[in-house]
């Protein structure tokens, strides 16, 4: 007898718990093993969407290259391994980026011909090591990067094979001891000299140390150092020099002192570094010199005006990096998703009669904690798309650019809190089992974390996106639409609302300070005003990109409907986590802000049937998934394991 | 010219930066050193309150033990240590406990005499080495406490002395496999052969293995088997019994299957292990026979009547369990504080003119951030204050029973997850550095997520708490009081409100489901109103015991005013945390929810400038806080140092 027809003499039951949630139709027992109940997971039904139209939609561009990808990484060499040492961790992240190179599944060059290929890429790597993601993006986006765009012939001659093959690994020398929060007012100098046509790069503090450099502690040849440039006693800002810090035997180069920065919390793989340079000189011709360059005789010419904006366009590659972090915290997502959901299908607890025969997915408590965090992935997966697309327009006018840095600024920052929170939510969800590295919620919790403060500081970078999108400000009427919290036009009018009214009450919370107190208005007194602003557009924006998706008629139509049911979920969600805004500001009554939970909570029941199958959309492969308990973890379990000799 | 002065022209600024902020007052740069801008903080200005007496507020029992304790926990010795293997993690836990066992801080026969002292070493113990406490837990409460609890003298003369000194380290094996979450219905078994008058332990699946059991991989040479007993075919529920399953030289015995459960995400020093029974023989004497015996005929005899309450007995020891561990989250969120409070005074940032001259403690972001814990965490322990004096007493009535359970697992849910979100909260504002594993906030989140689900999955715990809360409930008549959200008292009473509704909500739901429904509503239903009428519950109960702590004669004056300002963070912060349940079920009118922000920022304000003395009030010495960014970072960053090789 299965529960529905146990609560069938209760009309309220049946109708809550069987009509809408065909998920509880289902008769479970801890005498089957994991597959089996995955199998016959409600009633083996079959998904209510087409599951390669979903993987189509949410895999977006690189269609081919992504399932080769995800094949390529599919193989035993890349099964997570834990107790080892720092140097194995690091030797090992390496040998993986190198069997990637060689595979040709990222180049530098894609930054000319085919930029989402190096997005795709980044989601991928990550999902199953993303230390050796971390050690990518470093050196294809921030050095490689950087290489293509901010140098010219002679360096990409000099660097563009050994970048893609990895013969020439490169550091991005940016961050500082002292100025990680200031870069601008970093101290690290690079004075001509004239009589030898070369630069002096030297580093005249401990604060002047680049701090955290990636690559730095044993691989890397090379480092862009960004200094401040002088030319016969004339500061000209900051610009980026190309360093040699080991020779072809990586022998470190004369000068340059480089330190280990050691074990961190996550991403062990990693080899970062804290670098100083002793009066080390390069020739004249190492000066990156695209938009800016020194003559022989020390004339120093450029195309770009101030100093703020030589320093905003030398660090331009930090913006397709938050594309890349956010690529990277996207597929940790998916699979931390996948590993939960699969593991709490299998799990049995207590049921009604006080027997281990229900899934502890059938729990409310499980829904509540699980199906909120794949509405919201989705969500900021289709948003993220978009957001790689206008990056890739690279648009040259001022209001395009912007438009530009706020979306990657905006999506770099809600993404990130959304791996940590995940992250952190379906670890506990899977109880004892979380905990065990082998399952991996230890990776990306780590992971997750060094995204929300690596390549900007996500606070930081809101605060931008708020003076951003307060100077873009121009607010619409908005046409009133009638309250309904089943209506998701409803729904994001609220978030259009609650947008315009934060930013409309900052400007005037600036006005009213007045120009010489900016400062203090925007750092000392309405701090949470400008994050909860910076949010809001970011939430609009994922709930219009969605909203988008689902009306576009390229959308397969078999995707309609879990699709706006997702998007449903989002928006309630974020109404919910936010309600006291809303009714304090009496933009819903205190009688529809009372039902806000339950609708979410029915949401939530109305999607449990789909879980399972939106995991499967993501196509990730038990190998990428590499956790025992999203497999058969009764079968991991009759013998000695060891955490992590992995069977599967 | 400090900010102050430069602000004075405008009469809002000086106000609010100023007369309410002494923490503006000062003058700093990065020229400083980090001690010398600590020493300067806030202009050099003393503390409001008397540091020592706050000290004696916090540690409430067992002074002379807690200095010493401290003392000795500062030896080099107890440095952590990161990049080693399990091996040597697991090696150096168990020496550190066995120093801190030979000096005497902690006896199991303190449960008997002076049980406060075991929470103190908790505590103390786990703010340097949380998986040595963790291994301490185990050792002196789970195993050796349930051996003085539910063993006779028999057992006593066999093992106390051993207890103490470690010679015999003991397992506690509850958990199986299978039945993480509903332990009653564990399958191991203990059949009773009359003709050997021996019991014999089984395990008869894989999903029926001892799981997680802390101690066994390597170190103890006991465990307390709970199993399912049966005498010639009668079952008579859950016992425990002691099983040897190693002998003196360390040699596993025959029939017991140990296996290691390898690396985890965090407490690498603890040896978890996965045990399993292969018909092992004990003697008659080996249960633990307190409540329950079998003659030698094979008679059993019991003074507790049903298997229930025999299973709730030999658990009893999770109770006092959870309040170790929530000693121990109170130790590492107290730790955690002060090196994020130290590393925000002494990190500069971006000020008014662009330069890194104001302290990031300045910022309103960072105290936005960090402020309300501090908040929390002192308030929180006051309440734990309170739940170890209940659980001492023991009380042996039915009511005053299930006071102190719900007690007990209230608070170690509350504050276990206060635990989880500070470490990670703290960690994202120290930025990268709170990334590195030596500023120890890796350890803080891997030791926190343990105690949100070890010793009862905190979610668990609350519907608990809720289902013991709704039997005791009995709604008192609340007196309004005038709604002014500087007033404690009114906040309190919001408090006691959002309880009162939620749990007549949760009996009107209940009995509306009627009887044969409860499992549904509670489990399928209503679980968020389960989770939330619990939690409402522990902060009503919490804010009660600070209102009661600076009421009480006994607190010295010169702390009623710096405790009334973090009782008022404490209570508008967890206002603010569930406004939209405030504002939806009109309890606060909208034009004062508006305001709920502007209070709670202008309360951190407030407390700023006595951060850094409420984290000497801890009393925690540079080697306890054993964090390089807590310290003179800058100098700790002049040479090489791989991360971990302490100057300090």
């Amino acid at each position: 007898m299965n529960i529905c027809e146990q609560n069938q003499s209760s009309n309220l039951m049946t109708k809550t718990l069987c009509s809408t949630s065909a998920v509880m139709n289902q008769t479970l027992s801890n005498k089957m093993t994991p597959p089996e109940i995955l199998s016959n997971w409600n009633g083996g039904s079959k998904p209510s969407f087409d599951i390669d139209e979903m993987n189509k939609l949410l895999d977006h561009d690189n269609h081919e290259m992504r399932t080769k990808f995800r094949d390529f990484m599919s193989d035993p060499c890349m099964t997570p391994r834990y107790n080892i040492s720092l140097e194995e961790e690091r030797d090992v992240a390496l040998q993986r980026l190198q069997r990637i190179c060689d595979a040709g599944f990222i180049s530098v060059t894609d930054f000319w011909h085919n930029p989402l290929r190096i997005f795709a890429a980044h989601e991928i790597a990550a999902i199953i090591d993303p230390a050796m993601a971390t050690k990518m993006t470093v050196q294809f986006n921030l050095f490689g990067g950087t290489i293509v765009m901010l140098g010219t012939k002679r360096h990409h001659d000099m660097l563009i094979k050994g970048i893609d093959s990895l013969h020439d690994i490169g550091c991005f020398g940016l961050t500082e001891l002292g100025y990680g929060n200031n870069a601008v007012e970093m101290e690290t100098t690079a004075v001509y000299d004239k009589a030898t046509q070369e630069f002096i790069i030297n580093t005249p503090t401990t604060l002047a140390q680049k701090y955290w450099i990636t690559n730095g502690a044993i691989h890397a040849k090379h480092i862009i150092v960004f200094a401040q440039l002088s030319v016969d006693g004339t500061h000209h800002g900051i610009h980026g020099f190309l360093v040699r810090i080991r020779d072809n035997d990586m022998k470190v180069m004369p000068g340059v002192i480089v330190e280990d920065m050691g074990h961190k919390m996550g991403l062990n793989g990693v080899d970062n570094a804290k670098l100083s340079f002793d009066k080390v000189r390069v020739p004249r011709e190492n000066l990156l010199n695209k938009y800016s360059d020194v003559a022989e005789d020390g004339t120093f010419t450029t195309s770009i005006k101030s100093n703020r904006g030589r320093f905003l366009t030398v660090a331009d590659q930090l913006l397709s990096g938050r594309i890349c972090i956010a690529s990277m915290a996207i597929g940790c997502a998916k699979a931390g998703l996948s590993i939960s959901m699969r593991y709490a299908a299998t799990r049995m607890t207590v049921g009604p009669q006080g027997k281990s025969d229900m899934a502890i997915l059938q729990y409310q408590l499980q829904q509540r904690s699980l199906m909120p965090f794949m509405a919201r992935t989705i969500a900021m997966n289709l948003a993220l798309d978009y957001v790689k697309e206008e990056w890739a327009k690279r648009p040259t006018d001022k209001t395009g650019h912007l438009n530009v840095v706020t979306l990657c600024c905006a999506l770099k920052a809600i993404i990130g809190w959304h791996a940590v929170e995940m992250a952190a939510v379906a670890r506990e969800r899977c109880g004892g089992q979380g905990y065990l590295s082998v399952n991996r919620f230890g990776t990306f919790i780590g992971s997750s974390h060094a995204s929300i403060t690596a390549e900007g500081d996500n606070s930081v970078l809101m605060q931008k996106v708020a003076k951003e999108r307060l100077n873009l400000f121009n607010p619409e009427k908005l046409e009133p639409v009638e309250a309904d919290l089943k209506s998701p036009a409803y729904l994001h009018y609220l978030l259009q609302l609650r947008e315009t009214s934060q930013f409309s009450e900052l400007g005037v919370k600036l006005m009213k300070g007045g120009m010489d107190k900016i400062f203090d208005t925007w750092m000392l007194q309405e701090s949470d005003l400008v994050q909860n602003a910076a949010r809001s557009y970011g939430e609009r924006l994922i709930s219009e990109r969605v909203k988008f998706t689902i009306d576009s008629p390229d959308t397969h139509s078999s995707l309609k409907t879990i699709l706006s049911k997702l998007y449903h979920l989002f928006l309630i969600d974020t109404i919910q986590r936010d309600l006291g805004w809303f009714a304090a500001n009496e933009v819903i009554t205190p009688s529809i802000a009372k039902q806000v939970n339950e609708v979410a909570a029915e949401a939530c029941r109305d999607l449990a049937p789909d879980a399972l199958h939106l995991c499967s959309s993501f196509k990730l492969s038990d190998e990428m998934l590499s956790a025992p308990i999203a497999q058969d973890w009764v079968e991991y379990n009759v013998g000695d394991n060891q955490g992590e000799l992995s069977k599967l």
